[in-house]
């Protein structure tokens, strides 16, 4: 059995290496996708088609531009694993989570305790919460080999 | 032309009172909806089914029963109006802008322009981005009027 | 706000006139609907085509004749009560639980605490889980009131 | 002509074995998959991520975990044998079954004669009811090959 | 309890007034709709536009003029019952039995037992098989007021 | 029977007065729906919300703002009439006839003959090619009254 | 560019054999599927599972097997060809063009001049028409080499 | 990651090969799809089956022919690119257009500044505005390998 996981959230930290890491240590058949995570290249996507001068339009224009790979890629998706950092507001990523609910996309989230509260209806959609890569690599792990 | 109007997110300003006096004053044939605005009663929304001791199975529980109303409004709703205010993380906003792309269900944002960045992806797929709620009547008047 | 709600389940107990009885009394704009609970009505929906002499066929028959009340009445609701008694084996009702499921359809479930364990699945795709008729009412009551 | 087939259902015999012995044995290019058969590995799939001391809660979190695989599973099927056998209540087939019909997702049922009256609903939408797993095979083999 | 029904097929009996006369004596809230039964007319359904010299361009203009009022009607129905003669070959009634059943569209067929055999495909996606329009009546009955 | 018709393109001329006039004339029971057809009010759609500098955004949101609307009445709408006038582009027309294509949604052209050729592909998802109002409005009274 | 075609209809001739000749001969990158062909194996397609006394019974248990093939087959085609020949009712080809209409699934006819008036509605809503295999031939020479 | 893209619109100038040659040197996994882009041989599409005596119905047949292709690559893509050149109508480039937005497509336009107007609509669902074939294949690059 072999998944194709979309990694969503946060790209400060090297939480998808760990997972990546994991998942190849348990012998796990996935194929794991991600939005583009360097953040300047993301702020700049739209850049080549003219930057404009207006701050909204030229972030409306590299976001419209992401969202070519991220939309595809949730959807080619098996899974998706929803991760909240603790910095940033990070709304990108309950945007993905409720994409992913509309289209009975399973999704899990990765995120502190302390953080449970406000995201209560992000996890009521959810299929599991984890708080560490190891549970996400785990969770992957039973789904594809128990 | 009449319009179901679902109001998402904050729940600590009167924007959404604002805009139903707006649309009331420009004649506006709209029925607006909303999801449980009484923040303790919302937390509480499924505790008449037996309290869990642990925060987040008593969150869950919440958030499950919080679902079915809001859900089930944003799907019968014609348009969607999503608010971002100062304070509070308000992923379930970004979580209903995310669930109402994916469906095909236009929505307009409202905040502020300090927030442009965070929220570029949520902009992205919307309709307009209003930063007072005389913007929003003003485009409901115009789709339902002009 | 109003809803309609098909009550699903067991057929032996008066569980669907308690739980009308108790929107009534809150004053809840609810309309009810529910498949044939006239047992031996049900077991001859499909008589007047000519009663097969083979008991899988006779069952078959009249099965697909409910099928249109039953099937229309779920896709027509805006929510599902899924009721499992102390009888029988209520595999219909679990049936239309996943039937409402893969609709994206929101239900609830009311059975005892004995059985949560095989019901788990169920239960793991419902928006809350009930023991009593009143909770069913009370989430009604906060879905449509509070 | 290949096929992805679901076996749903029963975990206590081993009837998916003798239909992939039989499929083997007729040469059919079938790819079989199936839940977790292992039961305490399944009644314990998410105590990874902390097990609740609620049983109803650890079932519910365990439950959704298994629901990423076999919500994924029968999705990518093109076919769902759902089996009933002798012991437990086995909602959860009986929900696969629901599920699938929802998606337009053709099935069949193994079952033996005498619960025919008691899954009526069920095996009303079911292509087929079968009694023995040579049956179930000798289908696939009519589909595939014939 | 009320429906739409759509009474597809042969135009050249008073089939369709039996039926609406029985829904109206057994006092059901059924509202019948029909495609144009006046078969001149709608041979003729697109001639206003210019009456093509070829056939078969005739009866393409004339047909997908009729498909704008058939294909509505199916849609917006809550059950089809689909007719077949003793004369005509009856395609298109069959079409919309196949029409019925890709869109999940409950329907009921009306047809002589020596036309069985042939139309067992149809058959075997209907929900009920009937002979005469007593039948189809008393059906909706049953599912209607039951 | 009643129609909810959408009248879509060119905004130069009094077509859709013309076919209004002949559908009450007809005493057809139709809705009818259209864009904002005060073409500088269309235009300056968004400026409401700031009116960008640069003119690719100005149009930008006043299309989206426009879309809201008349996204919105096709999805409600029963059919669609697309109209070609002798000038300007009209690639709206021709875009919200591919809209109306992939939704399933039976649309008619209204057209002079001299663009039958650069419209053929429009055409051929078309179920009625009209180059008069009262042929548009024939075709509803055949399709509501016939 | 490679195609999945199914050929429904007729199968008391060799028109199939002819279509995957031609396109063999024209180096086309088509698979090809079909329903079961054999008659006698076709009607018995059910009788693995106990054949039942009455006929009607055969016959729906029969078809219901054979739906399996035939209603995937159809999901995982890129186009039909429907074949209606001289004989036979063949209400299960005119079945298979409604089924694949409603999924937007393309479809072309094979059918000689006599029968194009009772095939009209079947023809409306198909890309082409054809009278000869070669013609259906050279329409996938055509889409894929052209 | 690899992507299919399907390139519709103008046919007169070699942009497709330019976007084919640039995505080539950046060493991108794309697979180009598109219409058939030899005109005479586009208008011919149909005329195997007999070629109408009729303008409006050889054009008619010859679309249908052509859709089979187009409907099926559009589909099938990942991401569509409309193209809209200095000559011509183009109005089955806004078809597709709209085509893709109603099926949640992703697609970037490629047309001069000079027609930002007319095209509003267009460009307002689309990812992008691109005014050079090296923008489109930058689009890619980005979206492929950032």
């Amino acid at each position: 059995m072999s998944f194709n996981v979309y990694l969503s959230g946060e790209i400060h930290t090297d939480w998808r290496e760990e997972i990546r890491r994991g998942a190849e240590s348990a012998g796990l058949d996935v194929v794991f996708t991600a939005p583009v995570t360097d953040h300047p290249a993301s702020d700049a996507a739209g850049d080549h088609l003219g930057k404009p001068d207006d701050n909204f339009w030229r972030d409306h224009q590299s976001a419209k531009v992401n969202a070519i790979r991220t939309r595809t890629l949730i959807e080619q998706s098996d899974m998706v694993v929803v991760r909240f950092g603790d910095q940033y507001k990070q709304w990108n990523a309950a945007f993905d989570a409720g994409y992913a609910a509309a289209l009975g996309k399973p999704y899990v989230t990765l995120h502190d305790e302390d953080i449970v509260h406000p995201l209560k209806e992000v996890d009521a959609e959810a299929q599991a919460w984890c708080t560490t890569t190891d549970q996400v690599v785990e969770t992957l792990r039973y789904v594809l080999k128990a």
